[in-house]
């Protein structure tokens, strides 16, 4: 399969304000990371290979002085722990330093002022900032008026463009490889963005995807449509148990009991959504188990020590990624 | 015009808990900064090309180590984003550290704990305290049981002298010059201490003040007089068009619907204090539009384009001067 | 007196999950820092005497980079201002980089995730880990999920140990030695978990001690008991008269109204627990007045400037003892 970009990829060009370097070594500089969308290919192959170098020097030394005088503006209108940890470990891992910005309703905004106000305040005192905002779009908006690069760490339903490709990565290094797996998502994957993202990704290595969630709680239709475009094998299911011996990686979302007006349909259901070591018996031996975390129930810690449990080291590949987009986007990878 | 201290100067010996320097490069060592009365003439062109060194260093190469290894207590009685962030971003750059303690209800304070045995904890953990408080006077407080250095970051309706300094900075930088300078200040002229308090250094420099404001949001008489005794030329106005022609520096200010008990008055007014392209058609090539931020609608965004519209540049030139303070009250300067 | 190591020292292999260095370079390494009674003396002997490298180190060049690229994760589920800002400027004194999470509410703890996720998730980012959590025993359960060292900074009724060596090392800097000292420790002994840990550390010294309390707040039996087994002399008494002359540490803590149903019974004893310098006049000249902090009117701000009153100091010396934690758990000490 060639290098492709998806369809939404036509958004690209108007996400990155700078000129994608033709070669290897400005990539990214001075861009905004908005979207996977804006992601071909060759990206992902370039941005996972530094984020492995990432990894390795790590493993090695521990830090390194990459970002030395750097400051990231770590600006997150609804909290997210995890998130903001790992970026910021990843800027510290590389000897930057960060100014936090989390509480949002302190913040100027509480004053009523705009977000493109807000980013044109912190570029004066930053040279990256990674943004967290309730709302849709809401980083495309700051990056409109940005003139240091913008990282979207979540808006709202829309995208959270770093937690797919540390999603992606995690499942290249525990596997070797990307092309033509069986990707198996379970759960929740109406309101999962993240399992939106990474069908998205995974299209682009030939995958096939297999949607096992309750009834109410189906994969949109608009991404079974727009995938289907480009030739995924798409299937859906309500149980696990069809497709848990074909699979490579099982990703596990949360199903809420929120979600359901009829707590008899949750109760009926969500047995089949919790993975247990009695699930993974029937899977195969090299299979990649996954979820986003934070869990609350949906795969029993008596799976924590199955060595087909990733869901840790997924943490920590994502502070292998964040590291790489940062240095990418600061010219220094 | 000889360099010379304002009346309010007197408190200047008080505000220092160490003797000036008399040459330059101890100049501020170990001082509080606490009130823009402590500062002469000579003082201020001191901090200015401190702050202009920091500009040109941060545009060359970014950061630099100068405070590597000093550490700043942020200390946030209440929010402020913006003012925190600065700092911090100027400690950063510095190569220092910073322990932020934003979150006052939390804080030892919660539990009854003085300001003076706040200030003494926290000098054993850091070299110089910047200090957020609701109070008037906090600062000074704070400044009479300190042994390291207190940055007064705004106490109340008291001082916020880093402000006035930044804004001065700002028209320094701006138009190359502060001396006899015609000077309009627009909007809540009452309650906002930051035009209280650039007005009072700008009288260092032979400046005309015009005030225009809505009749209850005067300048405060006592100001007025303050600086008539020092020969300043000040006029009032209901309407920014009279003044507009003859103005080298706008300052907007915000008009709070809050302050009005009569609405039907606030509707009648608020146009008048809304700058718009078509507003600065009237203006000086060279007038300097300044803001100190969060704006709400008192400059339409269609004016940010406009040269003249120097308040995000104002913001950067506060992470100068706040690194040239840092660097100073440190001995590093 | 020999090296001995208290009854509820038996915990001490189980809480520490990597073996004791034989030679002092590498003690500690790897360790967790849950308990008192996971101390011999041999090892409180070594952990001052690196916090006095650490103390000398920090007066003469104020910073080193000993843990340069070292990140400490400080997660603190309820707040403490003093105790985080405390580690914050330990770890950022050597060099290192600290990821704060203090806003509980926010945490990914409010979606529900257990501690042991939590702990995992930010061990993926950072080299250690300070744990301020409510409930009793969650330093312990966090150790046994973690691969990286877990120092508790305080959890519910249960352990504060860095408190305890720092209350430690304090009378040890401030008196020069620690065997066979009068201590007495005055206000609530019932719920201070200060003072049931700092009784233990001395009852290895050989140490008499004197409890003066409200009738409601006295030391709890089973503390009593369980020194008593190791032979300490332990008295008790409801005013600090009969035993201030001998004292040779004053241990003061808060004695709070709420603790009272009565509050005629808390008016009436109020003033024997108060400190001024009357109380002091029949102290002895070299004796050593301490509190955990904050203080509300336990002592006279009158007695801040006698120089018995060592609780300032306390703190600062806190920074050194929290330094030589930091250092030694990762293996730098």
């Amino acid at each position: 399969m060639a290098t492709r970009t998806m369809g939404v990829g036509r958004k690209r060009s108007s996400a990155a304000h700078l000129p994608l370097g033709e070669r290897g070594d400005g990539r990214f500089y001075g861009q905004h990371i908005l979207s996977v969308a804006q992601f071909a290919r060759t990206d992902l192959e370039y941005i996972f290979a530094v984020a492995e170098e990432m990894r390795l020097m790590v493993e090695r030394v521990g830090t390194f002085d990459l970002l030395k005088g750097k400051i990231l503006a770590s600006l997150f209108y609804e909290p997210s722990t995890r998130t903001s940890s790992s970026f910021t470990a990843a800027m510290e891992r590389l000897g930057g330093s960060v100014i936090p910005i989390s509480e949002v309703k302190y913040s100027s905004v509480a004053k009523g002022e705009s977000l493109p106000d807000t980013v044109r305040t912190l570029e004066c005192y930053s040279d990256v900032i990674v943004l967290r905002h309730p709302e849709t779009g809401a980083a495309a908006t700051a990056a409109r008026y940005a003139r240091k690069p913008i990282i979207n760490a979540g808006d709202g339903t829309g995208e959270h463009p770093t937690q797919a490709l540390l999603d992606l990565f995690t499942i290249r290094e525990e596997l070797g490889r990307l092309e033509g797996l069986t990707v198996t998502m379970l759960g929740d994957l109406k309101y999962g963005r993240t399992v939106h993202s990474l069908s998205r990704l995974l299209a682009l290595y030939g995958a096939k995807l297999n949607y096992v969630s309750p009834e109410i709680l189906r994969m949109p239709p608009y991404i079974v449509e727009e995938l289907g475009k480009f030739g995924v094998e798409q299937k859906e299911y309500t149980t696990l148990d069809p497709v848990l011996a074909e699979t490579d990686v099982l990703y596990v979302t949360r199903v809420q009991k929120e979600r359901f007006e009829d707590l008899k349909v949750y109760e009926s259901v969500k047995g089949a959504f919790v993975i247990t070591p009695e699930t993974l018996k029937n899977a195969k031996q090299d299979m990649v188990l996954m979820h986003p975390l934070p869990r609350v129930g949906e795969i029993s810690m008596d799976v924590d020590s199955d060595p087909r449990a990733a869901y840790f080291r997924q943490m920590e590949y994502g502070l292998y990624v964040r590291m790489a987009l940062l240095a990418m986007v600061l010219g220094k990878a």
